[in-house]
């Protein structure tokens, strides 16, 4: 659905447009009749007044959405009580916004939800926030396509998405800066456990192992179909997918981890099976959570500044809510992120808490 | 301050308190100027509809506010990217509000900061939450005095708070337990890392403490000062505190710690000084988290119900919203818990994934 303006409100109401206009910014001028069918008009139409009419209007409600996209992921209890990043994020955000005397309000977006789209919507035609920020798994979400089209302030979060606000991490450089490090310090068989088989967070991954890829071709060795190994987000998958490694002939002498959660669980295989970490494999996990100084041995990580993300896409969105910042001038940041080496790479790594 | 009626509504704004009660259930029927000067009344007041009352509104915001206590915690970047629990009970708090149709608002609530209970009041008398989940830390909480005053729709997450709903852990009973398996399984002199030593969350830690001197004194085992050490919440709390007992020339022979992440914190100790786990020292979790199966050695732990503890606060907030318990029907629970054996305190256990 394209934009509606003002004067398809006006037609809708069958009244002007100059009545409309004194409805968004002085309702208090307009009898209260006119304002309720003008009013309906827009519920219908699914009207948001533009940056600058709401602007003029006194109320904002200093509220703005985090909605996350989630696909097929399972509510259940296991997956709910997993640490995962949208705990964090949502923890890092609320604090944020709360120091800024914003509200943070919280959505799932599930695009096989059939009413999906429709609840997010609602937040946006009925003002119930003044902007977003999206977590979303994938470039063509349609949820970016419907918030561009009706010019609401949002900002992509984890993504590069094009045409719109984001802050993401730089995922090719992170990973190719880790293959390098471990190319350059010995190891020869590098695999990469590269992320979940099920298609989300897609663009995220294809990233990754194209800083895999690089790394490797810049150190001359060779990208092996059978080094690259599809695994799901978690301890457990990073567990399982271990121990079918070592059951193979040829094992690697390296692992790159899609995420430190599953690392724990790499860790916890190569100990399960005797295999000294990092004598004989060496082990990099992707997130540096606050437990990987800690695991046994410690955990060489890629760190990315996530709470300056937060900070930078909420004071993108405030600009954008608040209109000191055009609609064209797009802020887009992909963050570097740093390898934080530990004993899982190195013996006798001093401690890095 | 005490909870304001409709007549004295009345009263400040000069009209009839049935002017007043039209004014909330039928305000289209009153002239703007008078629902105008009754409104500034409410709000000069801070009145809030009573149950009642508002059950006969015709929008409720279908939103809910989690409130999280907080003390004088930092919000610097170690603290905000911490896996806490506050993470972890939003994205539980956040999917089944979600799943329900409500949504979620998250504040914090800071008594030490000068405008803290009025951010929270602002939620209350405009209006902007049909009810509230207070994550609080003692039991005197102004906030849960507040919410009681204005008879607010609210339930306490995480403390049994005298006189509110509420959806609790039995904290003794669970640190009694452990503590009871250790000393039937040999343990002779155990240790336990109590917790903050801020005051925060104090009868939590008080409880667990009560579990811990009962056990002690049902297998005849001394209750001994030199034993029970107070320790922050996090992993490195948890190495520092353990390197501090090594040092010590009465080893203890088991660890009971306050917190999984603050397990975390021992076990890497223990292991950075070669001190076999489970041989020499026996070591208890706390929250039984995820990663808690992948530690090296795994982590025996403490596992409460968390996401049933949830999903209670949760129903029981809507039937306090929607009128269909009574304020005087009090929703009170400790949910039991249970001990996840692991290795760190019986070597050769099977993994519990």
């Amino acid at each position: 659905m394209g934009q509606m303006t003002i004067k398809d409100v006006a037609r809708r109401a069958g009244v002007s447009f100059q009545t409309v206009s004194l409805v968004l910014n002085h309702p208090e001028k307009v009898a209260r009749t006119t304002r309720e069918t003008i009013e309906a008009a827009m519920r219908d139409l699914e009207f948001v007044p533009s940056l600058a009419a709401r602007s003029l209007r006194k109320k904002p409600s200093r509220s703005i959405a985090c909605v996350f996209a989630v696909g097929a992921r399972p509510d259940d209890a296991a997956g709910l009580m997993q640490e995962t990043d949208e705990g964090l994020l949502l923890q890092a955000f609320a604090t944020v916004t709360d120091q800024h005397g914003y509200t943070l309000i919280h959505r799932r977006w599930c695009r096989d939800a059939p009413d999906g789209l429709s609840r997010i919507t609602g937040l946006v035609s009925e003002a119930r926030v003044d902007g977003m920020v999206v977590f979303a798994e994938c470039r063509d979400d349609p949820l970016i396509a419907m918030l561009q089209a009706k010019r609401f302030p949002f900002v992509v979060f984890g993504l590069d998405a094009p045409g719109a606000h984001f802050a993401a991490r730089a995922e090719r450089d992170a990973v190719y800066e880790a293959v390098r490090y471990l190319a350059r310090t010995g190891s020869r068989s590098i695999c990469f456990l590269k992320g979940a088989q099920d298609g989300r967070r897609s663009p995220t991954v294809a990233e990754r192992f194209r800083g895999y890829r690089d790394a490797l071709a810049e150190a001359g060795l060779p990208l092996r179909d059978d080094l690259v190994v599809p695994c799901g987000w978690t301890s457990e998958d990073g567990y399982r997918a271990t121990l079918s490694l070592l059951d193979r002939p040829d094992r690697p002498d390296a692992i790159v981890a899609a995420d430190d959660r599953v690392a724990f669980g790499v860790l916890k295989a190569l100990h399960d099976r005797g295999v000294h970490v990092p004598g004989a494999i060496r082990v990099v996990g992707f997130d540096n959570c606050v437990q990987s100084a800690f695991t046994i041995p410690s955990l060489t990580s890629i760190e990315g500044p996530t709470l300056e993300m937060v900070r930078f896409a909420f004071a993108t969105l405030v600009e954008v809510i608040e209109g000191t910042r055009t609609p064209d001038d797009l802020a887009q940041k992909l963050f570097p992120t740093r390898l934080v080496v530990r004993e899982s790479t190195e013996a006798g790594t001093r401690p890095q808490l």
